[in-house]
């Protein structure tokens, strides 16, 4: 098999860092705070990380957990823990302690590395764990080597830990059985069923989603990418990775702010950045986005649901390119893109803003979407006959961590079933109209609405409840809950919502509640779709 | 293994037109003369084409060889070619008969794609071949289904062949044993040995290799790209896959002349071209070149030999940007890039022009390349200690068509070896110094020196000789022969080169005779190294 060697190596983002680190050695690769890094820094710090997680005792296919702000550790943990042969399980830092020691303790984590912000949801969610964690502490942007009161005698600080480790390039390889198809990454999401699943990613759907975002955002060494996207959010959609691979700068936010996020983007000349509609309505409302036009093109990219008008409107104003994109966390985050054609350069505003609402085509590098119905067979692309959108290839997930049931449902019929409800145009792209599952996407963020109901049903005076998305302006949509007390009990609005703010992430928590007989079916189902065409009636789409 | 299915799709370029015909359904594939395909027409005659070749008899892993102007036909061939499960052989249209005859029986051809302004060298190439080799002729520009004289009773006409075809997308699938690993083209190269090599290529590394040539170059769905490259150049250095890939319009043109690129260049607002530093200074020198300035910003990639200070400064006062890529035909073409930094922008021109002679570094999707010593260990990267420039890795080829001892020889130690010699700068770029093996690069194309002394040596006045690199202003390299006669006999510099002229290429004819004693060995050996010296006295490189 020597000459297969010569011309075969697997795919995988450690060989981008290892160009990366070659080429660009001198030029920036983050920015954070007040510290930067250049790509031979960025290197070592990688090679450090890699070594100290072998030494400390992780071993290939163990899981390493981030709870972390979207800073420079991020980024290394997303080469040096594969580096190390182990699996990187980015947490969303906005969960509630009792979902963090879920993903915790169904992930396996052996380690975990902690953003000292998050010390008090950090304590508590070790506290709930039931065996030991050990943590490693990132310091706060002001001292690097802090360490929380939270921490306990065990636990270690992130650039002491870096330390313990060799800066020299470590001779890594991937797993000979799975080679490029070894996991990377697990990313929790929230489904329809009540606990979150572990999305898993392969080294070469994560070389190959990196590609295709260089490809489509046209990121290059000279790129400067700020992010106001979460690195736990689907490896930062693929830019922990990309960005690297194209030699270009980050530049940290380690959370997001728009004020913070404009004077970072006029000091560093930003090129890029991503985030959900509301990331780009803070930023286009803030004072500070009139105060002086931009020395660079600025292009933006946004998913998790469709730019509006007036947002694209506002964002042309001020001379910043907008491009849709579209997917879910199992297909690497953005599986689809709004490709812009120059024949529509010259239509009214209108008539663009309403392309660009439609979710697109698949990737260059992701296989065709389909519409189909429930036969499987593909809708007519006439853009009215609805159907859900599958995928397949690889953009998309390994499947559930630990979950053969959940990944054989989403896989039936030898596709993975979005849970999208939309429709095929005559010119191939897609858009989407309505939503299958009982999700609810709140500023690009999944809400399980089966997950909010169960512990609404907690509450000693609901005898039942059903929860929907309903329109808002700023978040695209809420969940709101319909609720029936049980005879003689009685509950206030705010009582219920503060019940499931202790329970749950606090924008999972409802936004109203209406107290109501639920419509059911003649078997007694109770009717959501009644509900919800209610909530988005006038409207043509049933989200938002 | 039906969830395998899923998240895993084999890699090939055919996905690549399967998107572009999808999404870029009605813009402009190709311009070819006074035709033009959408990309619609283009799915549907690369569609035809791959069901005719197979209703013909066409069977997987079948080779199905081209000799044809760089033109629609070409860029079809290289989708319907695989689409049909067979294997793509594009023929340099340069070549004499015998060495076209002798690629057609090597690589067992059977069926030939040809154009008419061929004929005669393909009648010529046809009667060495010792066996019917069906032919399918491509018209001249002025008429489509022109049948030349040469044609036989058995040949057809590429526009009746498309005809038994069907326009409906094609259902097709890489050999399942293969997969992604399958051979799609074999580009005929000449190497040391007296006869051309097959080099083969797999989808993979087509499919890479065409994402790298869109990174590095910036293609995208409004890029216009000019046919000054030839197409049968290792699959036009994999731009034949590349263009489809990003949406782009190719321009053809059917044989390289600056006047008539110069008129493409601007009627349509080409945006990028190839070509070898020869093909640059024929467009820099000729007069249209200055007659108005570009509407579109254009950029030139070249290879085969460094651009010269002249040649780059030449191009930016036209405003052109010029990169500088290196590679072979084993790798794909281009295997690496002199990737431009920004910090560079500002040196003055001569420091600029110095560094841009430089090979570079690997492509974002290749593995990095070594200069090592003959124990294949890295040699220091100091900039002046030579070694070997070995490469491995996707985009490296297969190996050589049915020649398992050529392909260890240049697997040796697990490495491909370029038989270039060069050094590595202390910041991670190769420069060329030198080449181990005995080949000229004359314009781009490689010239086996054995191959020529072996003709030489079939002349009856010729007792021994001796052929090497000579530099060139305009095509780099030339081969310069020196001569010993027979006692007794004596023969002219004129009829020693017509009589290389009657039995190779005439590019690869010696362009002067030196009757000289060679100078050799103690062991009677003769030294080539001591005759290029001469030639090369007073120069830092022994390559241009």
């Amino acid at each position: 098999m020597q000459s297969e060697q010569v011309w075969r190596t697997e795919l995988t983002p450690l060989s981008f860092l290892t160009r990366s680190v070659g080429v660009y050695r001198e030029r920036v690769a983050i920015v954070d705070g007040g510290r930067s890094y250049s790509y031979a820094e960025l290197g070592s710090r990688i090679s450090r990380l890699a070594s100290a997680l072998r030494s400390w005792g992780i071993r290939p296919g163990d899981r390493v957990a981030y709870l972390a702000p979207n800073a420079a550790p991020m980024i290394e943990g997303h080469f040096g823990v594969p580096m190390a042969g182990a699996i990187i399980v980015a947490i969303n830092v906005r969960l509630s302690p009792d979902e963090v020691a879920y993903i915790l303790g169904h992930s396996g984590a052996r380690l975990l590395v902690a953003g000292a912000e998050y010390a008090p949801l950090i304590a508590a969610a070790r506290e709930r764990l039931g065996h030991e964690l050990p943590t490693v502490w990132l310091g706060s942007a002001a001292d690097a080597d802090e360490r929380p009161d939270a921490a306990r005698p065990a636990d270690l600080t992130y650039e002491a830990f870096l330390e313990t480790g060799s800066p020299e390039p470590l001779r890594w390889s991937l797993d000979p059985d799975e080679g490029e198809s070894a996991t990377i990454s697990i990313n929790y999401t929230s489904g329809t069923t009540g606990r979150p699943k572990g999305v898993m990613f392969h080294h070469r759907g994560a070389y190959l989603n990196a590609l295709g975002q260089i490809v489509t955002a046209g990121l290059d060494s000279d790129s400067v990418y700020l992010w106001t996207l979460p690195m736990f959010h689907c490896n930062g959609w693929g830019f922990d990775w990309a960005v690297v691979a194209a030699g270009g700068t980050s530049i940290s936010l380690r959370a997001f702010d728009a004020g913070r996020a404009w004077q970072l983007i006029r000091r560093h000349g930003v090129t890029h950045l991503c985030g959900a509609p509301t990331v780009l309505t803070a930023l286009a409302n803030h004072p500070a986005a009139h105060e002086a036009p931009l020395e660079r093109p600025l292009h933006i990219f946004t998913g998790g649901a469709p730019p509006s008008p007036t947002i694209i409107g506002q964002m042309e104003v001020l001379g910043i390119g907008v491009t849709h994109l579209y997917g879910l966390t199992e297909t690497y985050g953005p599986y689809a893109v709004c490709a812009w054609q120059s024949q529509w350069n010259d239509l009214p505003s209108e008539q663009r803003a309403r392309i660009k609402a439609r979710q697109g085509v698949s990737y260059i590098i992701a296989d065709p979407m389909r519409v189909v119905d429930e036969a499987m067979n593909d809708v007519p692309a006439d853009g009215q006959t609805m159907g859900e959108v599958v995928m397949r290839g690889n953009d998309v997930m390994k499947g559930y961590f630990n979950d053969p049931e959940a990944t054989e449902r989403a896989f039936r019929g030898g596709w993975f079933h979005s849970g999208d409800l939309g429709v095929m145009h005559p010119d191939g792209y897609i858009e989407l109209r309505d939503r299958a599952k009982d999700i609810i996407i709140s500023g690009g963020e999944n809400i399980s609405s089966i997950e909010v109901e169960q512990v609404l049903l907690r509450h000693p005076a609901v005898l039942e409840c059903a929860v929907v998305a309903v329109p808002d302006e700023r978040w695209g949509e809420t969940p709101k809950a319909f609720v029936t007390l049980r005879p003689g009990r009685s509950a206030e609005e705010a009582e219920l919502i503060s019940f499931c703010r202790e329970h749950l992430a606090h924008f999972k928590a409802p936004r109203c509640v209406e107290f109501t007989e639920l419509p059911k079916t003649s078997t007694g189902k109770v009717q959501k779709n009644v509900l919800r065409e209610r909530e988005w009636a006038g409207r043509e789409k049933r989200i938002h």
